[in-house]
């Protein structure tokens, strides 16, 4: 593309590095920012740049917080004994819009993969099991990626938690408006062996 | 969604404003810059609200630029006398693109459509008209949607010129890799209508 203005074709290179937007995109981004008042397109930049500087990680949980804690560490309503284990702040956000879940998080960064030089030391292991055993916690959910290197991951944290805390995963099955007939098998068998009682299904609904 | 963190919502929320942005894509937009290094992320912001601030609008033709001429106005190796009409910055953008035109450009930013409110007066149309009688132009092409509207526009300006000037517009039909069964019988019409000697056929391939 020929660009006849060189602050034109800086934005469009920087909108163009973002993940899932080419060139075309970026420059329909970049002549709508254009159309826009100057002042909207200031705090755009801003709020962009500061969210970078200014955004920290739960010393606690490693989710994203604004400050030491994040807000939901910080919330006394929830139960703070309960911690549920994720991937990444996506699946808290995730997690979050359901509006099931009242215990807290952690956030471990990824899940345990050899091939991809990912061990568990990479991974904020060490702090969730320091966590558990300093507050005492009672019960840990997995909510990790349902593949080989998630169970791994599940099996590895397990096996260093006192015997005195409940572990749970989330349960895996067909999901709701799935079809019988397109569900791989390794679904449909755990969901058969994980069949669960018509009163427990019913009160979920 | 639900985000434990403001700075993370606020800049979520600017990216979704933008057009074909919606929440989930604009959080896996801010979650990637949120990786990347402090500096470069500044510089992002640096470069979208210095693009909007400091763009200038070319004081003859109405494209984009850097100063008060853009840079195709102040190059002299481009045929100053040939003026191609086109209705907006991406137009001058595709059109430089093909690399096959010599000639300056006039933006007059968009077509006559009285049923969207907008007539002669809204656009760059007097500039253009002074700009021909002024500089003495030879030919005016005209890069216009193939549409009611453009043909209007077109028209009009066209009834304004002084004889002297030669004018053409883009041609229409069908498009190269375009199927004969799929095109409308408009274009089609158009196409049988206009339909070229084989010489100026091969020479132009």
């Amino acid at each position: 593309m020929q660009f006849s203005s060189a602050l034109l074709e800086n934005a469009v290179n920087e909108f163009a590095k973002l993940p899932g937007i080419g060139r075309k995109t970026a420059l329909r981004l970049v002549l709508h920012l254009l159309k826009q008042d100057q002042e909207d397109v200031q705090h755009f930049g801003e709020v962009v740049s500061r969210m970078r500087s200014e955004i920290r990680f739960c010393q606690r949980c490693h989710n994203v917080a604004d400050g030491d804690i994040c807000s939901i560490c910080a919330n006394s309503m929830r139960k703070q004994e309960m911690i549920c284990v994720v991937e990444n702040i996506r699946d808290v956000i995730a997690l979050e819009s359901t509006q099931q879940f009242n215990g807290t998080y952690h956030v471990i960064g990824g899940v345990i993969s050899p091939l991809d030089g990912i061990g568990p030391s990479q991974l904020n292991i060490d702090t969730l099991i320091m966590r558990i055993q300093k507050e005492g916690t009672t019960e840990v959910i997995f909510a990790l990626s349902p593949t080989i290197q998630g169970d791994t991951t599940i099996y590895y944290i397990q096996k260093k938690l006192p015997d005195t805390v409940k572990v749970t995963t989330i349960s895996r099955g067909i999901a709701f408006g799935g079809e019988l007939e397109y569900a791989d098998e390794m679904t449909l068998a755990r969901s058969l062996q994980n069949r669960l009682p018509i009163e427990s299904y019913v009160s979920t609904r």
